[in-house]
């Protein structure tokens, strides 16, 4: 790879990503955009680009891509049921394909030749950035420095950010106790303290959510209402799709709700421990998976069911941009088209439960399933057929196997 | 069909199962045996066989099949973390084809031609008895009364009972407010004051868990030892199947845990709702996904998930002895060789939740995964590679899209 | 279910729905609407009328279906590539919900409250039947009357033709020594002569293909083109869906092509043999292939092939018109938007074979794959580093199951 | 990678080998020891060991692999129907993994500390070869020359073999017109003329099958055996699993069966065309599908149809010895307890189709499928509640879409 001419940097504004600024400067002498994102990690993004701009960039992008992050990729992956490895709700992957689509979109702008991350060799992330670059700009360079650079250790980084002028916050020259990732969806806890899955995280991990113990002792009833498998309202009040999701945060993170200790197999082949905290999206799911109770007939379920795996797993291997995610989304929206109605949860010490869902679009009839009188609603000799017809082959099977042993 | 000469009939003592036994005397004039199995539903199964007798039954089996039950049905299901519909636990579905195979068995011995159950015409357990039923011997007869009978009333059902002399226990003249299956594994209610899914379902209604709000305060930790995929021992404590699985319930139950208000989908093609209480499995399930967590690789785990809901979907429908399951058993049990190791849970609330899990098995790997110097484990160079060839198709995808569009 | 009023029946003009056509009229006394399709089976319709008229119908339905029949049935089938349990292209399957939409479409408009077909109570298509007009029509009555009817013999069929003045054509008094289907699709032959799955079935079964050993000693050429999955052109000239299908049937039966003994498994529970001649259908799957094999990637097309055996499956069983048979389509429409482009074919005596394919929208990279020195359009050390970590947990399981045995 | 000290070397014999051969050693300074297999690509083997020996080789393993590579690999994977991308029959996937494990388990026993193999970085067999020796021995180094060297042009390989007096055969100066790999099962051409798949392949690149051309005029009927899945005899003569795929071989190479024009989807992400003869794998395909018609039920054939493009992707993509080929083995293997019987197929012209089909082990039952009376093996009516139940969902679905509407 030739070295890059003009670099757009995915910029937090912290000290490791303006350690990448002054090294692809220095080190390709090249020009750099930053971009910096608010997807709902809960900083202030101004203060970024007073530092990119101290650190001699030519131009800072500061973007609210909130709305886009849950209308365009948060709630189209909760229309599918996501949940990789049967436990998590996909938090970091989300965010990345959109991160990467506006690093691509800027450098087409910006007329840059190459897009800059701060996600180590070893993880997913890497991953995630590069092959949502590639899918959108073949010709794309992406520059990982941390697979290329010698700062290897914590010594090393402080060292060269002081041989740079750059700032270095108190308590950023020791060690952080583990590594966090945030976005409006979920925070991500890993690294040091947790590394070994058989001592139990510590509560002061939790960013977002409040110990279980520490909960209401009173729970709280909630009405979520859908519209075609997304979100539209809380207790009756329409909202916004960030909105929704930062209001069930509250709700979620308010009752302890979301906690997951998860042991989990990284794409790049190692298992990793991650204490994920996902109040709002926890809620959500259990409220979708209600609405869709009454309003999915069981073929589109169980087919949807069945390619929820792969489809989590897409997405957790940052295949977002690829054609067999949008396939598969294709099939999932088709899915959708009367999930819609009302989802009521109980809220309580860690837990988030449907109690009642009601719907216009229900498919549910009691005039069938009544164990009263059914007025002829179902006819109770079919069932003699339909068995007799299910079991014919495994009589079949018996009698040949019976055959065979007389 | 032919009238039946001798007939197997499940027999659980009470009411609905005497009429049956009545009515089939009465309207084959056949001979009767009665087998009533403890497969931990919590009843005295003693008086069931004075009432058997009493009715002029020929003979009487009475069993106790909870080590069988756990052992050769719950447990392989728990290997494949089994839900039905992404949350229900399969507690009747599980119990059903062990009953039947029984039924056979006994029919066989007894040189009965055919076997009775007293499921209706409207459910799943119909179609499970009867298909295990052939499965195992395609010349067998199954009867089920309440498809045939014109007793389609409580007051019909009493008066007959009453002309048969058959004992009415005083508070089955009315009708109960809900209706109950019971086994080791859980208790589901459904029906009458529970058929509108818009209408939270009352508290009364839990018949082996406490209210969640009534469970203690304090967590409980436990931890549970697996071998090969099934749990074999609590707090170090080696037990047998069907003990630990009573243990779990016991823990459970105290903790409030495991209690599902759902609308499903039943193969007979309409949507029910019941309320599930499985405190045993509901920890059991979190426990296995946990020893999973660190035994199992990723290409193994990525295949179980993805065959599971067709795994489950064959429970539910009754395909239990179908070769369709066989294989998958095959499949899944073929994975489990490794699932070995303990798991530490933390029983709050409501909640069962993994924090902890170590194994002689495990395949996680501190070297690989720290965030600090690994010593060369792992060569984050790779990575570049990995993505490259991971984004080459889709690099090439963007750049045919480009020249059409260009 | 009440008797009917005023049914549609699918009737062919020839003896058995005659039959049923006057046994519906005696046994309800009902109106009866005749609707007769040509969906290519190569029969004359307008016999079917005069004889309709004759025995004393309100109202004739006599319509070409051709184009939409290869339009909206066939031609979406075929960008699944679909085949049943590996060799079926489903002929006589994809036909059925056609003919079922328009019997409920005319029972609307003519005020019927029922629809009648004359599939046979073994076979699918009564399932299929049925199944496509419940779907559209929930309150529709659908009678079957060979699962009703006592005329359980070809003598008392014959007598009640005579009876009731239906005109017999000489060679129906006999038995037909095999029973055949067909429309623009397929031919299939079953039955009777061809019962025996151990017995080769005699070439006077082929109705529209010729026999291999008699198809010409010269292989031919032709180019089918594709436009987004479908075949719009032969040789270069445009043409309808139907057209090409008819022109595809010409080559292939010239050529002995399509033509598969298959012992199946009917969705009914038991298995029969057919003889099934599809040569267009063969031609069309094969150059399918052949120019998905340059304009899809892999991840769209193993994605397809994997979900297809359970559209085949679908399809077979008559869901057609169900959430997850659209559900899937949508999926298998979404890959298709690039599938153009032209396929030269070899036809010869029974196979027809891709020699060559070209395309615009062409992913194949010759830059890339090339044995000559590629420009660094793939750099080799890629390779080592995608196999290292696909290798990572080969490697970790390799570890742990030495050290457990070490 | 640290130097490797001693080498087990794939080594064919050829030009291309005894340079890898002469190039460990000066590369290294290592000790190489040569592992020639044979396989049935039709080569004598014993030069090697002359040309080996004059190498200066310290150690020469010349194996016949045959019996070992049909029975553990080639067998296995037919009982799966597996075929890549739909047609593909996996002829050089299939072979590598146990040259991998011969590999690694001689260099257990030499002391070795690496093996090298002779694929290019661009091909699917340095995958496989890598993947399969890491997870059979996860500290082997495997040494890929073709990634590392500079020997990137013929004349540079000419040169390097003419200065290290490696003997070169006169029609290896030039470059071949295509590659060529071959064993048992298949022929694989590829390169060169090959490269553009809108050019048709010449017949000269058939290595072992006639143009179908020039096949016999007249028909030829062979019956082959199966036992569990496996064939075991031809025309009723038993053969060991190398002598039946020989037989084979010979017979469809005689009629022109099995040659494929494939443009793939390599693993490492680019596509490629090949020329693929299996003539003795395509017949057996055939017939093991035949046999399977009769002898397996619908439920276990449509799940090993589900899952087979999966395991299909699996062999081809290399990963042979991993835990979730080992548990899709278990599966396929479970289903073919009772595929059993003998299949008559037509061997003719390109085509082997199958005929008949008989077992002791069928499923087929006359009695049930007859047109004839059935004596009530099978009751119609039973098709009425089949139908009706399997339509509830879609009546539901219908009654809540037009209640939408109204």
């Amino acid at each position: 790879m030739s070295a890059p001419k003009k670099v757009v940097l995915a910029y937090s504004g912290g000290l490791d990503t303006s350690i990448i600024l002054k090294w692809l400067q220095t080190e390709y002498g090249c020009e750099v955009v930053t971009f910096t994102a608010d997807l709902g990690q809960g900083e202030e993004l101004e203060p970024a680009r007073a530092k990119a701009e101290m650190l001699g960039v030519s131009k800072v992008y500061i973007e609210d891509l909130r709305e886009e992050f849950v209308r365009d990729f948060v709630f189209p992956m909760f229309r599918a049921n996501a949940l990789y490895e049967g436990l998590y709700l996909l938090g970091t992957s989300i965010a990345r394909p959109l991160i990467s689509k506006r690093l691509v979109e800027i450098a087409a702008a910006e007329g840059a030749d190459a897009v800059a991350h701060g996600a180590t060799g070893k993880g997913n992330d890497q991953v995630r950035f590069e092959l949502a670059a590639y899918a959108l700009n073949p010709d794309i360079k992406v520059i990982a420095p941390w697979r290329l650079w010698d700062l290897t250790s914590r010594t090393k980084l402080i060292d060269f950010a002081e041989k740079n002028q750059i700032p270095i916050a108190k308590d950023k020259r020791g060690e952080a106790p583990f590594s966090v990732d945030a976005n409006l969806l979920h925070t991500s806890s890993e690294g040091k303290v947790l590394e070994n899955p058989a001592d139990e995280a510590p509560d002061y991990v939790l960013q977002r959510t409040v110990p279980v113990e520490q909960a209401p002792n009173e729970p709280e009833y909630i009405e979520v209402g859908f519209e075609k498998g997304d979100a539209v309202s809380i207790d009756g009040e329409a909202m916004s799709p960030a909105t929704i999701l930062t209001k069930l945060n509250e709700l979620g993170g308010k009752h302890g709700i979301g906690v997951l200790d998860l042991v989990e197999n990284r794409f790049v082949g190692m298992k990793s421990r991650g204490i994920y905290e996902t109040p709002g999206g926890t809620v959500l799911l259990e409220a979708h998976r209600g609405i869709e109770q009454i309003t999915l007939d069981s073929g589109a379920g169980h087919l949807k069911d069945s390619i929820m795996p792969r489809y989590a797993e897409l997405i957790y291997n940052g295949f977002w941009f690829s054609p067999e995610r949008e396939m598969l989304q294709a099939l999932i929206d088709k899915s959708q088209e009367h999930v819609t109605g009302t989802v009521r949860l109980k809220l309580y010490k860690g837990s988030a439960r449907t109690v009642a869902r009601w719907s216009e679009h229900s498919l549910y009839s009691e005039a069938h399933v009544t164990f009263e009188e059914d007025a002829g609603a179902y006819n109770q000799e079919d069932a003699k057929g339909f068995i007799q017809l299910n079991a014919l082959r495994l009589k079949l099977l018996a009698a040949r196997n019976r055959r065979l042993k007389g």
